[in-house]
């Protein structure tokens, strides 16, 4: 997330918001951000979010995620709010909306569903 | 791709292969590369896959994408190799498989099926 | 849709209801209703929610969805709600979520996120 | 399965495939078999794929698929082969290609991915 720029934002039981302020770094061939970048970003809040409602000692692991971008990403931030839509024992489903913000306005560039995997400590793998 | 050092591989008619070497800035909290990073050069391969496809003058977006991470990407090497599965007027199904690459072995990481959308030029945008 | 005895609830503009009773024949072998079957009202759902968006003389075809189960469709009534996130001109992406009804009571079952396609007319088709 | 008329058809180690005769129940408006019979058997030889990889006494549950679908669904004969892309312990990946058979000619016209989750018994619930 740093290498992308990207900043935590607001943060509550099951939800979380991450931002990424357009930079050419992030950017790709049409003028917008990276369809990879939007990805990181709203994968990043989803799983973020279920690990909200872990128990200590558990980290989460991505299983698998789906993204639908339906307008470019142009605004001056990108925000995704992810949040948790069914927490499990052993997999928990999130989602995240991603905006491009301009002036105040947002706009929908993403809606990304994933279902994260909860680990023991640092060791976790995804089976 | 640039800010993640990916490297663009072999290009074929609906096939390219994209790496990504192992470094601190793709690297997530258990020290393998990021699900984003993962899904940024499987996604870039499946696109480029697609636009090796389309008649000139045509581009290609993302409309959706969906992951699945079964290993952790963990390698001197990470190589997306992205192959048409059907290619359309409008719509392009692509699909890529990411492997780690160390000591010349290969461990699959990931699949990622997409949509890509032919756009005209560089105005197009995903609907 | 009859087959699986599927029957059509509240419309509205962008949203769309369809209802399954429990019976035997959409039923798999842990006693609760099939995926499957579970899918084809949610993808209906989603599809004729992006229908009632659409001019005159067009229809929809699913290009793609994906789907979550999240917990077992057992109950009275299995219900799926449709409703449209973004509609556009070629590609319209809609989410449909599934609950089990048992006595007054829902639970969430499956959470659903399908790409529909507009066409023309009756031969239409996906690409 | 036995609702929409699927049959089973080779099943190997990892693999299966599922058949599907061409008939009014499960056609839709465009004359096609539905979208949603097509993911059913897609889904279904995922899962028994799945299911042959599994030691005794194991069932898999579907946590989530995707599918996308490439040409109408019409022909004599839908077939869909599926195949394990990555068994664990927890998860297992497979995806399914679901083709229409018309005269011994073979069209692809979905290809889906999903992730099931091994469960004790009858009992398996998806969390």
């Amino acid at each position: 997330m740093p290498t992308l720029g990207a900043v935590l934002g607001a943060v509550g039981p099951g939800t979380v918001e991450i931002s990424l302020r357009q930079a050419p770094g992030v950017s790709q061939q049409h003028g917008f951000v990276h369809a990879g970048a939007v990805a990181a970003i709203a994968d990043t809040a989803a799983g973020y979010a279920a690990l909200t409602l872990m128990p200590e000692g558990r980290g989460v692991l991505t299983a698998e995620f789906k993204i639908n971008l339906v307008a470019p990403a142009v605004g001056d931030l990108i925000v995704a709010r992810g949040k948790v839509v069914k927490a499990g024992r052993t997999l928990t489903l999130a989602q995240a909306e991603v905006f491009a913000v301009t002036g105040g306005a947002e706009k929908l560039v993403a809606v990304l569903t994933a279902t994260l995997m909860a680990i023991k400590g640092r060791d976790g793998v995804t089976d």
